[in-house]
């Protein structure tokens, strides 16, 4: 569930970039006391995310506005579903349909393809989670649309997860001083989780109690390899240019967690129009 | 270019959304005293976009940041090329990482899908423009990546573009009514464009003198014959679903202007990475 | 019609202006469950502009303040006519008095003397727009308010109107490398205006295909010789400290648009006042 | 004097509502190397008011732009003099312009018409005040061009100064009651002040020791008589409709200060442009 | 009466504050359709300020809250005491709880220790005061408070009270020359207050007629001493690390308003919990 | 550190609520060319926060202010014992004053009462953390506060740690299905923190794997016993109503972390003044 105190902003901002001094075209062609009915439809297959966010865009223009959605979201729909029904003043679904269907393209777009790394790994143990690679001001958004598609989130922002990578490392002198230095400064609510390249970082990030390895761009003999290693003392997450070719054989490397970058910042929009009726 | 009263309030909610609490990482574990160098290098070909964005990320954390461009934008990358190299605070260089990166990447893409579409028609007379169809919040930077990558740009937002479609067509009684209605009240700046789906259409609009006809999913035989029959007399605009396979058969019928949504709404991320001296 | 997303804002900033800690007055002697009826009414006479955002004044503050317009915005009122009954808690009421007012005489005063410019143009093809030179923040309200008024929009702002003026000119080497690089570079959607002093001038205007000439500063002769030369082939707008007593004559020259800074500029408010019951 | 935390929300506010993305005439036509130098200069005499704010304008657009005020705020300017030199960017120059203008007009006129108030009752002991009939969320600047031109501000809003009228008055249930109710609970750094029609009004004002008497549109023979009443216990205030006709007399009926709504609401803007070199 | 208007951006901002991303526990496990009643409990007996803020704290998560007060704000509560019911989503009441407990306990902690000191000085003329040294950002809650708890509010910024303090007495050469020129500049509307530290200073600023004269950590014999001196000319204001301990013997020295730090800015919480049902 | 990003908002909201409209006081009284040195004392001994935060007040009100530290924020101050040296305009020092002290003060009152409990359980493996209990909009200071006086930050906020109470078990039948819920779907980076009452819901809590156990409100003996059963297979951590009094013996207990509102929600300012030179 999405709050509104947390989509109301990233909305009329939306709306406001439409619409700077209003629609002219509707504000000049229609009657205002004009009424309609439209719906969303699907014009392509997928996983659907950000209805009560569409829905939002048109009552933060006209409370008055009946959405009755549908399907719900990380719902699947076809081509041709009717995803929600809209009823209301014409000019207002005209002025936020665009807006609308940015935001629900967008969504189900990342809900679609996270979907399909999900079912890639199906069967393993492996769950699929994002990143911080998000489109700036919609991380939330983004987030949301990725458990819509059935996967996990990886830490929000840089404040809530410490995640040591090779500069953290040589700034400190070595991963276990790193990992040493965050145990006793970050909140115990958090746990640590160390960058590794090679199985002799894997060997030092356990040895010094690393709760999460990242295995960074490893090859799947290597990351098998570290899975064995580390043998459950710790979550193994792997990471770095997966895709839906190579996602099958990371999962069945026996890691815990794949980080996938591409389910937010390349994931095309879904194809959704708005009918009126 | 960019005025940084528009870019500053994106970039710094960007920021805030990354860092609500600081680094926690970086907080407890970097020297704050410590400088680095580091550089943006592309990690496959493409048209750059978003130099001045990236480089304000960093200033606005630290305008002591020192950061010098390799390249400009609009201009193409190979692999492995440096964009930009960025000295200053190594705290500040991984506070803005991920920031500067989102948006860079995102930028770029759009410049190198479009900057595709380009090429696609490449000796006609026809421009790629871009549409409405953009991440909420980010238009203006969208906008920008599109002319970066060698493309126009279509209306900005519903108030400084007239745009007749069939609800706006329907609601006023027929093409000319509507077009007659529109000229007689919106800003003489604005030129008036009707959205048209057979050839009768265009011939009604072209008799109550609509500036702009734009030719809505129209197959490439009936666009060529509304070529012929508009023969100047209006701007051509072809739109609907258009891809890098049909950009240029539509290109080739003639029409003046290619409107294409995916350019924005669904360019994959350019692979851009920051590589620490 | 105004949009509540772009009128809120503003009167929420114009309240809080007006009452940082509230109204030490009223939150002292009046009982918070005192309720009242006040009407707005004209002080003179003039044409009425605003009374949404009034309205919005008082809800904003309260929504069950009751608010009944008598008249509809761009309508003409009399002296001691009622504009508006709004009833609701008397301290309500009297928080927003003056902040509703504030807005409405302004609004209405533009439209008043947007409306005698139009009453000095009645019978000729000219329409009287409006400039730039609006209030800092309040352009959207002024710019309906010119509407209102029974006057037209000129661009609403720097991106939404190619207006070329000499420095312009100048900085290309003449007016049509100036007309021809901003017709090969703006967005389709927008006509090309430009700025002309002399009858040379607008004869190269002409010959590179200007969409919108404005004689600036012309004498009324030249105006007139410049529309024959015209003839139709570009809109021509005449603009520089038009007046009351110039205005007719100047409309009477032939042009298509006068555009007029005083009308928002320099509006007196129009008189109206909050009479409680 | 005003502090920029003031001013530049509203000076950012203003120049994003002149170019929501960009200036495309400017930014298509100048080269963005180019440099130029302009002069604002005075189109006919008046007070000028606002050199800060206008200087702001530019300075916030590109920090590196140069201003040299050749004149104070406060001073009088002749038709033709120069008030302010401007170097830097050309795009820069005109994409500030007319925010600049905007600003500086509308202060400049404030300061003007206050001065013309101030020199009618040259002489008296009376003071020329402002009012809360401001444009709304430009207050403070407006203040400043009241004191700029010679006048002083009243309370600044409902937050800042008591004032007591009839609906105040009828709910407590005289003005006695109001007073002391006032008295008991407002901050004991505020004076009371109370709004009378009639000398018995004033009488019992008086009785009840408020500290401002306002005399609402009173004939200037009972001004007189009420001024002769309060005899110096009372700081006397004149309001409603003065006019430059009837200061003078209002001034002489010997109040102390004169409170006029006009410079504010309905001060003609000042005829000034940017000149470029 | 505190307006939304003021309070609601001040609770957003806290809510966003305490969940960026939304609760990741309860939008886990928390069923989105269960319901639950609750109440605000005192844990220790005080008075009870901010209400109407812990109210709309829900209601601006969910407008569909109920909330039904028990106490009103400056009420007394003995330890155990329901201030307040509160029924409706599980989840929004779990997600309030914390900002709603924070701005309440705050508040009410104000309210209690201003009574205190309210208490130690009845029967006396002095009255309680707060001063600026208010947490930044809640002035205008904490002010609120500071009422409820039976004290009265000094000026509320620099903007609306003048207290001249030794820096300008300096710096216009003499407590004659800054009290001149303070009445000759400053809003007619407000009160002149001078710092004084010594019986010259008094003597000084109630010459030139200071209208409050602050006594600045005088021991209590000098006070009663300024207090005699002073007689009723102007208001006499005592300040200065007051405490309850010394409270009472300062206003038996006869001062007519004291002005206590420590009241805002050193209140302890008062200890209220939510309980569910 | 602090970064800018985070605290110019905070910093800039202070300073207009307390100067909504400038400083009458300083504005009309003080020369804006007058240039002083002031000192910011400590007044009383104490761990001082927030320098950086005070500067900052300065500095952006005017970027030419001289700032020097003679302490960093963590290092202890005896009464009298100067904290910093400014520089600058004496009319920005004045404005700045305030509300640089208000931070300040509040960062060190929480830094030395926090430090207060440091000391108590020194020589114990017990750490001092916040909680949520901060002030409304100032968490990012307070919690800073909270590290400089030598505790540790709990969770920022509902989204980045999971604390699951007894309405979360009660909805969800019970700790374990509780704790496996939120296992299986929060992020991997947060550990599972669960609250228990008694020995019995610590064993359950530890079956099921719990990371963390938050004994709420035990008394000593049964803390001591719950130590013991969970023998470090999860982080202890002792909550509710801890004093200064109680402090020593709960950490004596053996947790691992004493969790303590009052460090933020009632800690008293640190006295601080700024005097002139």
């Amino acid at each position: 569930m999405l709050d509104n105190i947390h989509i109301d902003d990233i909305i009329i901002r939306a709306l406001k970039e439409d619409m700077a001094l209003g629609d002219i075209t509707t504000d000049n062609l229609i009657d205002p006391e004009s009424k309609s009915t439209a719906y969303l439809v699907a014009k392509e297959p997928g996983i659907i995310a950000g209805i009560q966010v569409a829905e939002r865009v048109f009552t933060l223009l006209d409370d008055k506005v009946g959405f009755l959605a549908r399907v719900e979201d990380g719902q699947h729909v076809e081509k041709g579903e009717i995803i929600a029904q809209i009823s209301g003043h014409t000019s207002v679904l005209l002025k936020g349909e665009r807006t609308a269907l940015n935001f629900l393209q967008r969504m189900s777009g990342i809900a679609t393809l996270t979907n399909a790394f999900c079912k890639k790994v199906e069967g393993t143990k492996a769950v699929i989670v994002d990143t911080r690679k998000t489109t700036p001001g919609l991380r939330i958004l983004e987030k949301y649309a990725v458990r819509a598609g059935g996967g996990r989130n990886h830490r929000f922002s840089l404040s809530d997860g410490v995640l040591i990578k090779d500069n953290h490392i040589n700034a400190c002198g070595g991963i276990r001083q790193a990992v040493e230095k965050a145990r006793a400064s970050v909140p115990h609510t958090v746990r640590i989780e160390v960058e590794v390249e090679t199985l002799e970082q894997v060997q030092e990030a356990l040895d010094c109690g690393a709760d999460i390895i990242m295995l960074d761009n490893m090859d799947i003999d290597t990351m098998a390899k570290a899975v064995k290693v580390i043998n459950g003392r710790a979550i193994v997450e792997a990471s770095g240019s997966v895709s839906l070719e190579t996602a099958r054989s990371i999962a069945e490397a026996g890691v815990d967690v794949i980080s996938v970058g591409r389910i937010t910042h390349s994931a095309p929009a879904l194809d959704i129009s708005m009918k009126f009726q």
